[in-house]
């Protein structure tokens, strides 16, 4: 009988903790079941171009040192949904086939697809279309995967968020400033109110929640008759402004005066609150970098446990992490779910009970 | 009406997060309440000294600084357990009055304790025999608290023992060494395993799990023939020699060679794996410094429910952390009872997926 | 006698490392010579203000856990140049003869002045006119200060910067992308050089050295030939357009189409370079967060030779560091004059060694 | 003309910063000059044994993430001294021979030879013996290499040292301990009295001066007098004890009580000073991991300068860093020099400066 081949490709936006999955799951797979395993390269893109863009690993290419290495050594470039994917005329095509005889050309009989609730939709599809079985690992820095605790790359980057807000507080102190930190999360606002309550800010914004410019204010002045001569407020990139209008409607508006929420937020505020106000946008560093030690543990039991599930032939599954254990769930609890942050859940009722500004209450 | 008057205090081995926690009763307490809060100075001893050992908490001791603060501000020396308490004499003798009178001195309504599962059963017993409404936060580097995915300061020891794995990897690799870790965890493993997947270690060690000499030279044989001309070893500072004497038998034997077990493996494997080994001892080091992410925000989650259990009565509770969220549970199902690491969970799994040696399945 | 009584202060932008020199100002005033140490509040507004804002210090304020904390406990707020000082009403006025009075009326023999090159000359400008001793202690994170080989905060605001870097290269490799990262430096570029080198960026940009568009487009091109899928580039904040036009001339000429001279440059290379780019803006968290080990050295030794300096008499000079020790200079070495990158110095030539674009050798 | 081939090793203990230097090599020599390189692995091992042991460099091997990466990617296994060499019989031989013919067998015209003082020496004396033009690269974590301001891997040592006493600090406190931290340097106490100054220590012991128990003792009550009720120290694990009998010694003498200096000093002062002491041993933790960017930064220009001596014909000169610039000095005034703390140097009358007891003036 035939060695068994299955595939891994890394999907989406890159983060921290994917090598330690891909290493998890090629040792796995080679040690336990002495399977091939086969690495696509840039997400779908290795299976739709011609030749096929892989690489077989074997032990040697995942090394501990992989570990310790942010980002996917897979590539995860997305130029486009392959079922409408964006040609250099300017139209659409349906590339999905390419990517189902590329999966067959590779022989392989499983793939393990890392990444977020989007990609996961949409390799879903694929693999249904073309009869593959499929195992899904969460990740996102979001953390807005449904049925997982803990998404790869979230941990890394709440890490780098309250790094950045341990190193505003003194500054913002020392100049009597409010300081603004924009971090990453268009849909939702784990990585905001995580990184708020940990760094110690007065003022959360997320995108589930409403919030008034009256609010803030109020907050602030609050602040300073308790005797502070400062405050921090962090923003997730994908509030909008305090009427629901987002802001890359005002840039199409013609207007384009805010880079961003962080600095609509600080032209906004430096009149009512009377204080000097600074942004600083975290961006990609959110993404990269040593992962934490966290991302690295729930990666790699990932890992083992999708390939355990391919083993088992209960496919079809995505892998999550609950309670502080590895499970299993139907893909279709996942693909395409956003799970935002509960306004009556933990997070928010601490950050309320600290004194935190979080926006209203929507009626 | 008076104003509620609680009191709060730390009690056991320090680590990081405890401030965080501390400071998110205060908040809530004061803020949502308007409560008194004192703060007990050094675990039980300032209510068993006279005069009485406490500060009252404002707001202005709470600041945002405090989150970055490792240890506890409130002390937290152990001279003893209050009913079996060492007199200088070399005598023991019941001090469990003294407490409860200074209890009732500080006239304090219910008492928050923050404690692992030891300091949970003393105090619980002291709250008993005075009649104290008591509300317990569990921490712990070493994780063991039953019922709570996580206690308070746990995530950061296992940063602080991934890091130091991560720093001895390039230079095992330099040398051709084989680096042992030894690291916290009297009876139980969290933190090696946990560590051991995320560094990369070939070889973890756990008290929970016996383990053979010739099992780890396997292992490290086996690594050699893959290639690799180094190897990492993790063991948890209780784990007991291969014959499972413990590490104290030998030392009180009037041998004293080993200055733990990390020594004493090193000792015996340099000729059974015939490469040089060297040791590393992290100790405290894990208990301190900058707490991470997680830790000050279980902590202040923990802080602030505990707060509001004792506004709703639930008291003889202990705040916990279960599926991402905080509940709370009898103290009865966490008071000295010590959750191990199992040896069929998802870390034990998952390490052995990863071709790790963390000892043999006892028959 | 009189207890001799000296007085202290922080001016311009904060910086990592601005607490040790504070701490070791006292430590050694006090525990050597046994003066009376006043710290002076907000830079020279505290002497300028009715009543004074001044704290008096003792060794109590001064515990080792300052020199963990970033920031000036003194606080560092900048209104106004006191000879030029910007009123309400728009109007400027001359208030340096109240900075002159407060500074009798607090009774203080020498003044220690904790700034960069530009307070070094108003305060030396102030003390000159109102007969002052005064001793001076350099400190930025642009590392311009003449005569020293290291200013408090450079060497901390390098590593912020150097890490940026290490989180954007395995980001930018994942999704073969050009990262551009801008870090500050307003005139020069000391961490956009050594950052740049430390990190691996493969183009650099300083204020020093003029740049072509096609010289980026070429290296970029070139690290493509060599078979590299991204690149690096880091730019300081103070560079202008290839042409030599400020970014802020560009907005006030009504475009403001680019926050600053990073997005200028990600606008200008996409279509040149053909690759996503992607811009972080790292701003204050440069200044901020934990002093590095070297800025807490220096500073503690800058700290206690200011000291010895009043001590002797030797007044009007300016603490410095020079060979790996601290050694002393005349105020008007070091005040008003900027220490650039040298073109042909280690660090440009290292960076051409390493075959990194830092721009056109001008003619 | 044939292509010039030279040659590079790594020697002795390794630390976080050499692939920098074997990085700048490679870029400047291939890129500039357009010549061959050759890393021997294993310092001189690579050339003694036969087939000889080295890897041709091209640029593909020196990516920018070599610099992230701690040790050295040559290897250098310490297995003895080429003139005295030890044989498995027990007996010594002159393996000198061995290595130049291996040199010339590799047909290299120059060698980079990264070490410290005592590998310089060694190595010179080969080379002189072969005939072979040398330049030297200065790295030891212990930075007592004569002529430089800093060696390669001082940088991320005290880093790492002054970490472990940051993290110290707050559980000392918080159980009113005395915490001892032992760092390296067997001969200077470079990375002791640093990492003390940084980190807040109130004794700090160095081999390079005397102490006594009572000094220390008085010093702590000192401490205690001041209102804190804790205390912590810094010990070079080459610090003898207070009579100045070695550590070793102790040992061979039948003794053994005592695993270094930190225990020694800890069982000697419980008594002395009636308070609980605990002891780390950071050990080989301070060698590696993520180089700090100041460490990659000195290599960078190590390594590119060293190349440019070689083009010079500048031979027989080891690279050095002082005054901010990279220079270079004839080998013969750094081989077998040790570089110790100046007793009435910068570093220490700061440490004196600011009340750190360490040690008494030798008479």
């Amino acid at each position: 009988m035939a060695t068994k081949r299955i595939g891994i490709l890394t999907s989406g936006g890159d983060c921290a903790g994917l090598n330690a999955a891909l290493r998890a799951v090629v040792h796995r797979a080679i040690r336990n079941y002495g399977w091939r395993v086969f690495g696509i390269r840039d997400g779908s893109m290795g299976l739709m171009e011609r030749p096929l863009d892989f690489v077989e690993f074997d032990l040697s290419l995942v090394t501990g040192d992989m570990l310790r290495l942010g980002g996917t050594i897979l590539g995860t470039i997305n130029k486009g949904d392959p079922f409408h994917y964006p040609m250099p005329d300017g139209t659409f095509r349906d590339r999905s086939s390419e990517f189902v005889e590329g999966y067959r050309e590779l022989g392989i009989e499983a793939l393990v697809v890392i990444g977020g609730d989007g990609s996961m939709r949409i390799l879903n599809q694929l693999c249904r279309q073309g009869g593959i079985p499929m195992v899904g690992i969460p990740k996102t820095i979001d953390n807005d995967v449904a049925q997982t605790d803990y998404a790869i790359g979230f941990s890394t980057a709440l890490d780098v968020a309250g790094e950045a807000i341990d190193r505003l507080a003194p500054t913002a102190a020392s100049h009597h400033r409010v300081m603004i930190l924009e971090v990453m999360g268009r849909d939702v606002g784990h990585i905001a109110i995580n990184a708020g309550v940990a760094g110690g800010a007065d003022v959360i914004l997320i995108p589930e929640l409403p919030y008034t410019l009256e609010g803030i204010a109020n907050k602030i002045a609050d602040v300073r008759a308790e005797g502070r001569n400062h405050a921090l407020m962090v923003v997730a990139e994908g509030c909008r402004t305090e009427t629901g209008s987002s802001i890359t409607t005002i840039q199409s508006g013609g207007e384009a005066r805010y880079g961003g929420i962080g600095q609509y937020l600080a032209a906004r505020l430096t009149d009512l609150v009377d204080a000097e106000t600074r942004v600083t946008v975290l961006g990609h560093v959110q993404r990269g970098g040593v992962p934490s030690m966290r991302d690295r543990v729930i990666a790699s039991a990932f890992g083992v446990h999708a390939v355990d599930l391919i083993s088992a032939g209960r496919l079809g599954r995505v892998v999550a992490w609950q309670h502080g254990q590895v499970v299993d769930v139907p893909i279709t609890d996942v693909a395409n779910i956003t799970r935002a942050v509960d306004p009556f859940g933990t997070l928010a009722q601490t950050a309320r009970g600290l004194g935190i500004y979080i926006g209203e209450m929507s009626s």
